[in-house]
């Protein structure tokens, strides 16, 4: 314990409040976050830059948390006392746990939501890939899980890839709002000392600064929109899981998954399990707690900082991590799926067959009404087969391969122009990065 | 009953699962949609001027859903064929249900997603104004619900602002994707008719199509993406409800509601209850739950249209259209504030002494364990008052009057910036609607 | 308004915290708790015979609540004042808002759970019924969506009697909590008026009272369980309807679903779409809704009456009538549920060869694994069919039809057990009910 | 891994599906549950005493799962067969991972639930204790955050201690539900070795056997009741939590948390920070999460064992035994409570006030506004004191010294009730157990 002058560590406190074991995924960005903070009294002349420098091998060599202390912050600052001796006390000048743990998650946050938007963007370029090659393979169609109309796998797929270009842009934007700077805020009103905090948001790769300090120290509300629009992917996928585990039934048997997909019983001998897809299906739901974890905590806190917030932390993070390795599996499932059969029922052409009456002249109700009871008196006989009916299709979006064929362009460079933006922003964040490490080398050499 | 040529309206499909109550709320939008897609069969000359013109002007006159119909869909086409005559029964060609409502959904949605940004920036410019007018009143800071530094009215509102305008941005984003064209998919793969998904978009207001069909009418991401920013503001106003809630609770006394935000008891004469504000902070529990019912019946529903995703329309707009009325009554609370009281604890003043110290050479941890124990044996007198702590404080976004002048500046530009965006963005959404009723009032003329 | 006496109708009170819409759903029961008050004024000499008697027949002619009243309560009490006169400001006596809707949302409650636990007892009997004379027809059953082993249809239905045993069960332990009254606990301590809460409760027909006063007028734990476990009802439930939906699938065709329960498609003729249980699956979701709103609205709030308390009204009663007809329809569907067809692949005898060969002294793990090879192999063949898989069965729960009957015995005498215990439960309430008749008959005519 | 036999350990399966890291926590259930299997396959001279002792002895060992296996249940299966050879393969007869499972979660959630009504029990004790010697301190009520009208401590803790009564009772009741056995239920339709499922249960010290096997296999309602009713304990804890941090708060400051119950703020020194009451307050949140996870993942799953299913196990034994922390930590908080000051607010004897006005013949309604009217112009004066205010309440639950302490035995009688039922239903399960116990030494020894 170091800020805490009564009590015993027995006490409730720390058993009971204690964040140590969640820091532990924290420690590296909340070391980042106080290196800045010191160079920032080095820049402002608060501290030498011998005292800088040796703080800053100490940061770098802290690699545990004691279950003694509150929370990572308290251990590193003691830490650092403990080997830096008395002109380690000035470090806890002008900053306060809650402008640093605010901090550290923004740049947890950031950094794990590149790693999926780029994850996002390899599982779409494998499902053009698939999808370019696969514009021919008839593949039925479902609404209400019956039979609807024939596609084509690629048409098929595409809907994947519609879905992730959707969710992209969404945790995109997010991950903009996140990636900005609450340093330099203090505990909730900042501090007499001038910090720079635009220099500080610079130094640690931020877009800007969050300007009122006090919702730079209490505010969550843009780590829960990344945490929101990730939990939204997770449910598109869990749709496409349970597409999966539905073709691929013995009974349906559209689908067979990748041997290293399914799994068997250990009563049942002949069990082909898609165990996979059933996790990824759980996901949403292991994603919607985290949302409603953090909703919960959140709603109807007063301002400022409460204790409450950090039970809120890990929250951030696993949902981002794991939706990184939801699209993972889709992407490595994908690789290996094939169709088994084709479609067996005729009756999904009745609807180009009423649209053919349509053609010659009937309007569409009555063709419907007069295709519908043939098909309930089972004397239904389509004049088309799945084939034409795909290449009859005459609309953008639609399974015709021709169209299709267009439509794939169009997917490829919304792909391209995803992956510019996303490598233009990156390359942004390391250069400022950058500035952080030539300091450090610069301090160390010196 | 219109589409169905079994069974009774006595059957459950009619009394079990008819939308036809909440869908209501969505029946311009479903007609706007009808229209649209009726002028484009004529476009496409599937039919003449002449039932164009009568369909549409039916379209017009028709106001009620009957309640044997499953939804305003099949009552609406019910009802042109009723008053058309045989020749509505093309107007069945190329669209379905899946199509027509996944597109009035999103009429609906982007509607009220402009009239509430539209309020939020109301609410942001009515924040500005007091601020600017209280930079120099004193008001206390909390963390844990314990006083933590002085500050001003001015501060704590900019808090506020600075939520808002976050949120804004996300609601916007979210926006974007929702205000895209699911017209002319047909069921799920479109149709064998050459109808021009583009030209519908236009006509809608829409930005641009979303191309998969399969996606178009049966993915509800976007929307849902919509209601979960959404919810996040509701999250933001109920931590401020919160404060105004203990603010101005008679022990602590430092803030009075405006009169017509308070009631009183039944039994209990003296009471001033903060009733609006209370059911602010609840508002967000009723949008989690709007989330939820989202989220549960979404998760795991094999792809294409389920009539599950019916169950979904009302948690659209119901969400929108309360969080308008929250950041109304915010607007309104806002007007009539008073700062009741000023902080009565010196306290506050510790953390300005601790870092006095260390203006005087003291590291600061020194510095702080030396005034900890003074406040702790209750020897501790402040060397500065409330003002100057306030007037000392040296970073951006603090509560200093200088700083938070300059501050303000960019907050109102800020402002400035995104009441031009939205503008823009609502502009050029009215002027493709105008093309439609120019097409339309030809039509009539004609 | 009655009770506040400053602003205006038009103020944010009575505009945004009005609950007069919801309100109307307890009427009944906010006026039989307000009976019961005037009628214990009287008992208590507080009030007059006559003027409790003319108070009670201008309560029972109360019938519609005026939108310029907070709520049920304020108009109630207005309207009685206004027609009674100066006598009517007698019943505001030791009574709060608090007190009485708290009783209530239990009253309705408990009336509401009376109807739904008959339901199920009645779903039950019919689910016992179609098992009986459904013991040989041959049925699959499925882990992972994949066939799994030979069973029979009456084996599939005690499965959803089992779970509905158990939820009934649950939700029987939470009306019992909830039927207890909170009647004469004022606003929050209680009043100096000597009411006695004890026949106040045996009047509403309540079990007992809740003492301490404080939960009485502001804990709303025991609805929230209530409504929880009609949710867990309603998880049961839709997983039933999954089933329903995946087994009446065109491409598995095992079951046919009654004409009157599935739909079609207004764009392809061929669709019967398994509608009811696409919402009862829905209806889960829903009701999660409801509970995340209450959990979200109630958690965090400080005790006593604060007005989110009243936010969450609607919430208990939805969800207990929904979950009623959710049973409603699933009873109607089982009766008209048709198996279609056999199970298709002879691969779910897997299990029974392997313990096949168990039972001629190859351990079971080496027989796993030579069946394993023969049907990957393709060279699985049976020895046994599915009736004598069936038939083979050893255990108590199995579908072996000697067996089963057996066990349906026993099903068959739990639910008579749980049909005698709720008769007997409601006879205990209606009794006591039928004193507050008698008083209230023996005032009107004296 | 064991009874896949394609594939690598490389393969998703294993790196995506794996549940080792969770299966840590039921290890013992499994063990225990494998072992009364075996000695159910002695009985049913299966195997061997010899074979049966070996195999026990070798469970015993087990210690450690694999990363390379799918589950705790493949882990020690492979374990047994290579630790005991051959005769291990026999093991696997007539069992699978679906009814251990399920026999396992509910072992574990009985234990813990078992310890958490052990605790509730205690934490009544002390409240109760405490309550007795503070039926004569002063201490306000509150609704709407607003003071209400005086009561006693003793009063206010006696609210805690009837939530937790009523909380108490709903876990018990979800606990019998919990407490039976799906043992002997094989992978969904039992096996046809005659396993008597009845003597399992006996061993493993459940209530009675749950009959149907789909359903004991793959049901999770009762699991899902116990975690829901959890839940709602720790949201009646939460508004406890939130009185505690709002009653603490400096400007309030009528409780003084105890010293092990106070932290302190990195940059302010004059804290006192809530930080128990805090967490605790957030742990309703989190417990939601586990709740809307569970609930999520289940819905809609097709009947039989899905693997969704076991992504839910730690969501049932976290949230109960968080919920035991979460009692302990009020329980030593109430233990140190101290009341630091009296209320500070005369007019919270304004409905005194009025009921005295009544008692003289005014009507209620006209002496409310009558003093509703003096105390907002200020001239009101009370002409009782707090004592005598709470002396005068006259109603069961009000704080009423004197009836309190009659109230007081009945809590008191409550408890001892409670204490009792529990212990009888301990040792019921322990004479059970011990039964187990006894076989297994006979078996050693023999």
């Amino acid at each position: 314990m170091l800020y805490r002058k009564w009590g015993s560590s027995e006490d409730e406190v720390v058993k009971y409040t204690s964040s140590v074991l969640s820091d532990k995924e924290i420690m590296d960005e909340v070391k980042l976050t106080m290196k800045v903070h010191v160079i920032e009294l080095y820049l402002d002349k608060v501290i030498s830059k011998e005292t800088c420098k040796n703080v800053i091998s100490v940061i770098n060599s802290f690699k545990e948390i004691g279950e003694e202390y509150e929370d990572v912050h308290e251990a590193l600052e003691d830490y650092i006392i403990k080997k830096v001796g008395k002109d380690g006390d000035w470090i806890g000048l002008g900053r306060s746990r809650n402008d640093h743990v605010a901090t550290a998650l923004r740049v947890k946050a950031r950094n794990e939501l590149l790693d999926l938007l780029d994850e996002i963007n390899k599982a779409r370029e494998k499902i053009l890939e698939v999808a370019e090659s696969s514009t021919d393979i008839i593949f039925p169609t479902f609404t209400h899980l019956q039979p609807a109309q024939p596609s084509t796998l690629a048409h098929y797929l595409l809907y994947l890839e519609e879905e992730l270009s959707s969710r992209w842009k969404s945790i995109f934007s997010s991950l903009k709002l996140v990636n900005r700077s609450p340093l330099g805020s203090g505990a909730i009103v900042g501090t007499n000392f001038k910090l720079n905090r635009e220099r500080e948001a610079e130094l640690l790769g931020f877009d800007e600064v969050i300007v009122n300090t006090i919702s730079a120290t209490s505010s969550r509300g843009d780590l829960i929109s990344a945490v929101l629009e990730v939990c939204n992917l997770d449910l598109a996928l869990s749709r496409f899981a349970e597409d999966m585990v539905f073709l691929s039934s013995k009974f349906v048997d559209l689908l067979e998954l990748p041997d290293s997909h399914v799994s068997t019983s250990s009563l049942m001998p002949q069990k082909r399990n898609p165990v996979t897809m059933e996790i990824l299906r759980a996901k949403a739901g292991e994603c919607l707690g985290n949302v409603i974890s953090l909703s919960t905590i959140y709603k109807g806190l007063p301002s400022g900082y409460d204790l409450d917030i950090q039970e809120m932390n890990p929250h951030y993070w696993i949902p981002i991590i794991e939706a990184k390795r939801n699209i993972e599996v889709i992407h490595s499932l994908i690789q290996g799926l094939k169709v088994k059969s084709s479609i067996k029922d005729e009756t999904v052409l009745a609807t180009d067959e009423a649209e053919l009456l349509s053609m010659k002249g009937v309007p569409y109700r009555e063709a419907y009404f007069d295709i519908s009871t043939r098909v309930r008196q089972g004397s239904f006989k389509p004049s088309e087969n799945f084939e034409s009916s795909i290449r009859n299709k005459a609309v953008i979006g639609s399974p015709n391969p021709e169209i299709l064929k267009r439509d794939l362009k169009d997917y490829r460079e919304r792909l391209e122009r995803d992956k510019r933006i996303l490598k233009e922003y990156k390359d942004e964040i390391f250069s400022k990065l950058a500035q952080l490490r030539a300091l450090e080398d610069d301090m160390q050499e010196g």
